[in-house]
């Protein structure tokens, strides 16, 4: 058994257990730890390197996710197999005896990428409570109205949708978007629309153009952690402000954005992701008139404002954007599905144009075919009549989850109560052991993310978020019942080590 | 009328006739040049700014086609009406007393975005003679086989498409691309290859993880335009090597790489871009010895090497790779068509994990969708009976443009004689003004980019880039026939004018 010699960097943005797996995994595509090799049992390398044992058994996790580690209950956890062609490789190399180094080669800024936490596998798949985000309900989709949609745009519209070379979009899905868009109150026009990747990609692109390393942009805290991620991928600085049941605290902005200059302000009014707090009117009149002072642009991510299940709609930031400052996002990820890939920006010109420059660079344009296949279902209707339907599975789930939680949480675990959404975000007492609760939820088969991803700065460990949109109310009950029994342990044993 | 006080910027890397389009843009996106009203004329405004006329009118025909000016024959140039929505803000701002400045706030390095030669509008469209590059023939297109594999797609198996969270992509798609690499003695297995938006996204990705501000590339020159913008994007320092009828020179690769710490080399070895030569055996060689010597990775960007229409096909560079330093990506563009935006890269571990995480915060993965129908229509061998067919069309269209080309064009032309692709590389005679040539053609629709667009140091006014894959063999004698008679009318002028 080869030593293991890893050394922490205090440096290194990753959590202990991340740079861990990166060190592991390193031996073992370098060949150092070969294949069906035994690795230490966690208890014995967390003595030895002087670490704790759920960090070990994260590390582990992780690997064993990627296919590199397996794990065989009672015997211990084994080098996984090499695919083939890695084998084959490897062995070359071994002839040739050398192998070709990357990391020294990678750039300064690929430090700054770090794992989205959708990518973490916390527990073996498919867990059996699953409540992860970005997950919708699979037994609603509309697959007869997407089927024909794409089956019409290829048989009637393909050399149109193969010779189209416009990177802002499919005209007629820009079309549709503005329609809707200008329904809900925001005045543009179809040029002005740009149709993107998703969320995701409107953020990266906003990056793009206005993000120089060392630049400033302020965000929720806890926020969206996508955003997080492209933010400091651009090597930008981000301050959070806090946020409370009214949304983002506006006064904390504004201390902020007086004392320092900002690049971008990034927010969530409609939703806030995590917390589903919906940005008061009061604040909303208080963010544009700061914007407007300090003369900052302002992200305005409305992924979420078509889950609402009670009261009337919002109005978007940018229906009362009059100097053109706020870059309005929307995504089709929630509202269908995630891996569809297609959302839109409107932004005043002189940036939608850096972003189609800077998109065009990325991948030139969105597949054709899919942004036909969605003109064609928003024109029929076709969305309005799907949304009208999650809508009440939903809400029905998020019942589900409020009553569950209410029935089965013990004292001082607190949670939001959104009103709409595909989430709630719960908040667990300091005497709760957050790194003990996650190792017992993934040996319990529950998939909840932990409130750090939310955080740029190590916060959130006494937080949950907890996805109820893609999860059966009978599920929601039982998971949750499970979870707050898993609460009450590690309260107790918390206060045992204690006394 | 508003005095036009243009001052060109030589720090600007744009072409003056885009710095001059730019500040026309401004002046009427801030209402300071109004809707209806009417420009000097190219003459007159090109003596005033003591700019060329030929700059002028490219300017002019910038904002014509981005919709800004209108040209009516025999009366000017006029600013267009704005959209409904611009229209809309302009006035609330005009109330208001302001609007937003963006150009202060974007990022240093959204002033490196340039723009695609794709996306400058040369002609009025649709031209009548299109040679632009990056288009296939739509008569061709597999389109109930597309149909097919999309309403499959969408009928079985769309539950696990929506869940999906694998951002190397759609494992079956995966699968069938590891399958055919593997048949072209590329070693890999699945989990070795990433799916992204096209060569251009893989190019994209490759600069994110190994470029930082001030690195050196070095590329082919002519190369690739999308690769330079890419780079160019990435703030990185472009060196160019020549290229000869092997493809690149790799002496002169050696001399650069071993006088300055390059971090890349981005190569086409199979059909070079734009001029078809195919890098021979012994570079290929050289190139990978050299890469060893001074570890450096290489891109091979294999974007076109399935159409070849005589001669064996050609191993990729990516199949002799021992150390696992060459970066592999193919692209489904030109064997399909380019708006399906799909391609694939192979990359050793280290690289491809870094890879996969700029990818996620990028936009997250591609479209599930049309990766399981592209997946269906490979094991189907819907792709090779596609390639068969129009392998024979492009055949045809090539020899027409050769046939042309040596019927019509005068002594002193010379062009490239591809044995595959999808275009031809032309120089013209010192004695063509190649700027009246420009002009000339486009007022004749003909849709012709000039080389300029293929060297990063303003070389390439000599060269044109004729592809021919979209365009009948008729239309092609046809146009290149009156190419030639524009070629010889702007010879003898230059021939004039010099006397």
């Amino acid at each position: 058994m080869l030593e293991l010699a890893f050394t922490p960097d205090r440096r290194d943005v990753r959590p202990l257990y991340r740079q861990l797996g990166g060190y592991l995994r390193d031996l073992i595509e370098a060949d150092r730890l070969p294949a069906g090799g035994k690795l230490p049992a966690t208890r014995e390398l967390a003595a030895s390197l002087g670490l704790s044992r759920t960090t070990v058994s994260l590390a582990y996790d992780d690997l064993i996710g990627a296919g590199l580690l397996t794990a065989h209950v009672g015997q211990g956890t084994f080098v996984a197999a090499r695919p083939a062609g890695a084998a084959q490789r490897a062995s070359l190399a071994a002839v040739d005896g050398r192998q070709f180094v990357w990391p020294g080669l990678l750039a300064a800024r690929a430090r700054a990428l770090a794992v989205p936490p959708s990518l973490i596998p916390h527990v073996a798949e498919p867990p059996r409570f699953d409540f992860r985000g970005g997950r919708v309900d699979l037994d609603s989709l509309p697959a007869g109205e997407l089927k024909r949609a794409f089956a019409e745009a290829i048989a009637e519209q393909l050399p149109a949708l193969v010779a189209d070379r416009d990177p802002r979009g499919w005209a007629p899905l820009r079309e549709a978007v503005a329609r809707y868009l200008v329904a809900r109150g925001i005045a543009c026009a179809p040029r002005e629309v740009l149709i993107v990747n998703g969320g995701q990609h409107a953020i990266d692109l906003v990056a793009r153009v206005l993000l120089d390393p060392g630049d400033t942009v302020v965000m929720e805290q806890p926020g969206y952690f996508g955003a997080a991620l492209a933010f400091t991928a651009a090597q930008a600085h981000i301050v959070g402000a806090r946020v409370d049941e009214d949304g983002v605290r506006v006064d904390e902005l504004a201390r902020i954005l007086r004392a320092r200059r900002a690049k971008l302000v990034y927010t969530t009014p409609a939703a806030q992701s995590p917390t589903g707090a919906i940005l008061s009117d009061e604040r909303r009149r208080a963010l544009l008139a700061l914007a407007d002072e300090v003369q900052v642009p302002v992200f305005e991510d409305d992924y979420d404002s078509e889950l609402r299940y009670e009261g009337a709609p919002i109005a978007a930031l940018k229906t009362r954007d009059r100097a053109g400052q706020v870059i309005y996002a929307g995504t089709f990820s929630k509202v269908l599905f995630p891996t569809l890939r297609i959302g839109y920006v409107v932004a005043a010109p002189p940036l939608l144009e850096k972003m189609l420059l800077a998109r065009w660079n990325t991948d030139v344009a969105s597949s054709t075919i899919t942004q036909a296949a969605l003109a064609t279902l928003l024109e029929r209707g076709g969305l309005e009549r799907h949304l009208r339907r999650v809508r009440k599975i939903y809400a029905a789930r998020l019942a589900a989850m409020l009553g569950a939680l209410a029935e089965h949480m013990p004292d001082g675990v607190t949670w939001t109560t959104p009103r709409g959404g595909h989430a709630i975000w719960l908040t667990l007492p300091s005497t709760v052991d957050g790194d003990a609760l996650a190792v017992a939820a993934a040996e319990a088969s529950i998939a909840v993310p932990r409130g750090d991803a939310f955080f740029v700065d190590g916060r959130g460990s006494d937080n949950l978020h907890l996805a109820f949109a893609a999860v059966a109310p009978a599920t929601i009950h039982e998971g949750i019942a499970r979870l707050a029994q898993l609460v009450r342990v590690h309260t107790a044993r918390r206060r045992r080590s204690a006394r």
